[in-house]
């Protein structure tokens, strides 16, 4: 069993495997020096279950359960903070909500209302009301009306994550080699006739391992692959014929310092929403977000706008073309973010990374299928780390049992593993897109 | 009004634009010399209404109807020849398709089946029983039980239709720019401030023309632009962040003489299925493929297998990396070949090429839809020929009526034109693929 990919999905396949089946060999490589290093280290990893589609519910809300479960029980520092998310959404963003947001709350789902009022109570550094505003008109800012607080909900730390799958996976008996990279898969036919130029089109052919360079070199085969390469899918399917099921686009954080500010300070150690500290605030415009990272005395800001930000097939092996544009915070980020938080005038942007969300531009919903003994899986579409942990035991399901299985997911919870396939893809779009 | 790509989608689209409204002034751009040189041109330009999908038979079997009247009623020779479609079927594969074949009888699609006896005195060239071929048994080479036949199906010269769209544009009125290369679109905030680095993320944007090269040069602008660009979308919808939706897969024809052959002349010109000579007939192994062109004394036959045939997000421009492979026709296409036709045996490959098509890998039905200014339309996915004229009257309705709106097809037939969008996407899944 090779699993070609040490990002969080990987790490989550990889343990789920070898935990239902410790006997098993499971050999986890990633072309990176360590295990996520790649996107998964740039996330903002930040976690919802405040979803309308039914999978994105079941997917998130049950891995939630288990981080927690870790953390809490196991006693396992995770980095988890339940600080909240607070959409603060305009007259117009609220009412074309209201439905998902009974659905929601008749789905059990933690929600508490806000009223304008409410908002400038709990959060007076927030301002609201633009309507004397020429450059908020001229930016087209909407005044705030209503605030929606997702209590399960927050952030954690990516490579505490990571780490805690690969010490188990690696506990288990797990193998991990970094440094490796997978150049291709190898496909061959299943009755070799010896002739060059094999597979022929009238021979069943299937993948049997990777091509690898690096700290493992040649060939290694495997009965079954599983790719797990996030925003590089498409480098390893595209050449043996089948699509990678994802496109990467840049998505950029921004830290901005709130040592040099009282207000800033006040700002960050708000526990008016959760004790746990500052709510990951989403403003009304282009869903320019807000985070508060208070054990480093500082917010980390950025922007989920879509149309004109570029979509890359495959993107370069190690990131090396993946920079932060400092002028993206000065002339896109900053004139919303200080309109909104006036506390953030002045403020400049301190470190700064990108890194690729792998979209599934279908439905945004991630995906698992098997095809000629290879499994693929990936699509979370800017929600990995969320859900990494289902979507890791839907995959060793359908390792297991195909995809006419079912996986349980965390808490008991059934899962039609053929719903997240492409041949039968069955599953709810999802309407609250942050 | 601007359509980059002057295949035979482009060229539909245009037409059907400027039949409603003579008026506007629509300009179609292609890189190539003339128009449809692309894909258009490598076609094997089959058609049939044999398809399980209600989708895929409202498009294909309208535009057939279209095709039909044009070459019957109006008299211009489409090289349409209605040979029908032969499907030769192994115990296993009509058994599977049998609930398919009851659907489509019950559907009205013209459709008459075959027993093996039947088929052993209308094509006694075929050879059926391969039950004590060693060789049959080494490359899973079923014997056939069964043949289905459709009626209202066949093949027709891409050129002559393309150039009836061509001719029908231009009498109307329509501008067409061949040797115009699009190198990009145009994206441009609605409201300018005059600001360098414009459109930031807050403000509104769309797509506003394009930038060409070659013959005309500069800057095209238009207050709506399509993109028909075929297996090239990606080149110009990555760029502004959207996802072009299709994959390009290589498919390769080649040509067989009948001239030398009694035996290949005798099959050539077969009668016993349909008038207008040997029927497309459909090998059951990897649905290769057998066409009559009886005018040039040939055959052209091809494959469509699909695992281990690389994708190609985007394809080179001129389509110089499009070669066709003779030791594909030699190694996996003519052992099957010559099994099935013995008559075939010592044939040599004459001519060959290559083109891609332009998958749309979700669900391989065509789309449509529209964004920021832009209409985007594609995703054939190997039967553009067939759809594109119901395919250029959607687009038509889709940028006269929005995605709200339904589309007439030809003879009359509604069809709500956001069924082929992404984001209320409503299609049936085909079954029935070749």
């Amino acid at each position: 069993m090779l699993v070609v990919g040490a990002g969080i999905l990987g790490l989550s396949i990889s343990y789920h495997i070898k935990e239902h089946a410790p006997s098993k060999d499971v050999f986890l490589v990633d072309r990176f020096a360590a295990v996520a290093q790649g996107n998964t280290a740039r996330s903002n990893a930040m976690f919802r279950n405040t979803f309308t589609s039914r999978d994105n519910v079941a997917l998130a809300d049950s891995s939630i359960d288990y981080y927690l479960e870790v953390q809490n029980e196991l006693g396992i520092d995770l980095g988890l903070k339940k600080c909240g998310y607070l959409w603060l959404m305009s007259e117009r963003q609220a009412s074309k909500g209201e439905a998902n947001i009974r659905k929601l709350k008749n789905c059990g789902i933690e929600l508490r209302e806000y009223t304008r009022e409410d908002l400038q109570r709990l959060l007076p550094a927030l301002r609201s009301e633009f309507s004397a505003s020429d450059e908020a008109r001229l930016m087209d800012l909407e005044s705030i009306a209503a605030g929606i607080f997702g209590e399960k909900c927050g952030r954690l730390d990516p490579t505490k994550l990571a780490n805690y799958y690969k010490e188990r996976f690696l506990a288990l008996g797990g193998k991990i080699a970094v440094n490796t990279n997978v150049t291709s898969l190898i496909v061959e036919p299943r009755q070799p006739l010896g002739i060059e130029g094999e597979p022929f089109t009238w021979q069943e052919s299937n993948v049997a391992g990777a091509k690898v360079e690096g700290a493992f070199h040649g060939e290694l085969r495997a009965k079954k692959t599983i790719v797990a390469a996030g925003a590089w899918n498409n480098e390893l399917l595209e050449p043996i014929g089948l699509d990678g099921h994802v496109k990467a686009k840049k998505r950029q954080l921004f830290t901005l310092t709130a040592k040099k500010s009282e207000e800033l300070e006040r700002l960050l150690r708000t526990r008016t929403f959760s004790s746990e500290g500052f709510p990951f605030a989403i403003l009304p415009k282009n869903a320019c977000f807000v985070k508060g990272v208070e054990e480093n005395r500082e917010f980390w800001v950025g922007c989920d706008d879509d149309f004109n930000r570029p979509f890359i097939n495959v993107p370069d092996a190690n990131l090396e073309d993946c920079k932060p544009e400092p002028e993206y915070f000065e002339r896109s980020l900053y004139p919303i973010l200080r309109q909104y938080f006036p506390a953030f005038e002045g403020s400049r942007a301190g470190q700064m990374w990108a890194g690729y969300y792998a979209y599934n531009t279908l439905d945004s919903i991630p995906f698992a299928f098997e095809e000629n003994d290879l499994i693929v899986a990936g699509g979370q579409s800017g929600s990995g780390i969320m859900k990494a942990d289902a979507l890791g035991r839907i995959v060793e399901a359908l390792y297991r049992l195909g995809e006419d299985g079912d996986a349980t997911l965390h808490g008991g919870r059934g899962y039609r593993i053929r719903n997240l396939g492409f041949k039968n893809r069955s599953v709810e779009r999802e309407e609250w897109v942050i």
